[in-house]
């Protein structure tokens, strides 16, 4: 039986179940625990949401998150000019910082190529990246796009790109998943990992 | 390695760890992606929680939330007024109201009794339950809180309430849930779905 509730409660939730990962069921809960003893919190997060809007926009030199005209990553000088990482968002940015491995700086597109839903590369970003790839002492481009179609559609358009200047091209190694059981593993990733096998050390 | 992120968007993130079921890594991934590419979808969340947060009030009979003095609920002159059940939240009445099996009336605690939490009678509203106990023509009261302790604890005050009052008590039978297999089945509801067994049908 389909219960009926107050306009206010139903526009809360069809709003909730937009953030990523929330279905209509936690999405009616979230809206009622926050309409009931958590108003509060949902004043904050409204607050937060509205300053969030207001403050941040995007690096104007990596296309990073932040709040002033460059990004912390592009405003710090000991990082390493020759190497740029492309990723296809600031999640993905974020992700490759906290392993701290990488220390050169990065470009990050607004989602992956995708012709089948009209995305093309001036909706992602292409154009500036091709701009970017003309700044002075850049050696290497690291493809760090997902391992999906798009992922590697996006990633052949960028490596055209590289090609024409005669950047150097890596990609990020494939291969099992640190604690990975083999007999887990998906066979495609398996024939990564042992094409590409190491010397054991 | 820990990155940090531009003060809005920790403060958006904290924020959205408040929602029920989000955790840090999930919060990061619905700000990072609201103010991403979702930015319109950020301004309707802020706006949805902003105008609930104005319009939304308890019932001034059941305590429900809605818009108006009482809900659509307690506005129905066909539901039966013998029956009351009480429930420790607005999630709990709207998932009893899906079974569309209940035609009484609502009461809507605002939580459950927790000594140990500080949260006493007059904190979740049982001193409005009590006068609600006086009106005219109730015969049943349905105990519907949570099967814990707190709730257990709820429903004992609320018995002794009903009890000086001669109105019937009953509670939510106990037992196996639809689809549930034995084996899976914790011994303590196994116990109350066998003493409470009743003839095959």
């Amino acid at each position: 039986m389909q219960v009926r509730l107050s306009p206010s409660i139903e526009h809360l939730i069809r709003s909730l179940q937009k953030l990523p990962g929330v279905g209509q069921k936690s999405a009616q809960r979230m809206a009622l625990r926050l309409l009931g003893q958590r108003q509060q919190e949902a004043a904050d997060i409204a607050l937060a949401i509205g300053r969030a809007l207001e403050n941040v926009r995007p690096c104007s030199r990596c296309r990073n998150l932040c709040e002033d005209d460059v990004c912390q990553i592009c405003a710090d000088d000991s990082r390493d000019i020759s190497a740029l990482c492309v990723v296809a968002s600031p999640l993905d940015l974020i992700t490759i910082e906290h392993t701290g491995i990488f220390r050169g700086f990065y470009f990050v597109l607004q989602g992956l190529l995708s012709p089948i839903d009209g995305i093309g590369p001036d909706d992602i970003g292409l154009a500036d990246l091709e701009k970017r790839l003309d700044s002075p002492g850049l050696d290497e481009i690291i493809l760090a796009t997902d391992s999906t179609v798009e992922g590697a559609a996006t990633a052949h358009f960028i490596a055209e790109l590289a090609q024409q200047r005669s950047i150097r091209l890596t990609t990020l190694a494939q291969g099992v998943p640190m604690g990975g059981q083999l007999g887990a593993v998906d066979s495609i990733t398996l024939g990564h990992a042992l094409s590409g096998r190491k010397p054991y050390a």
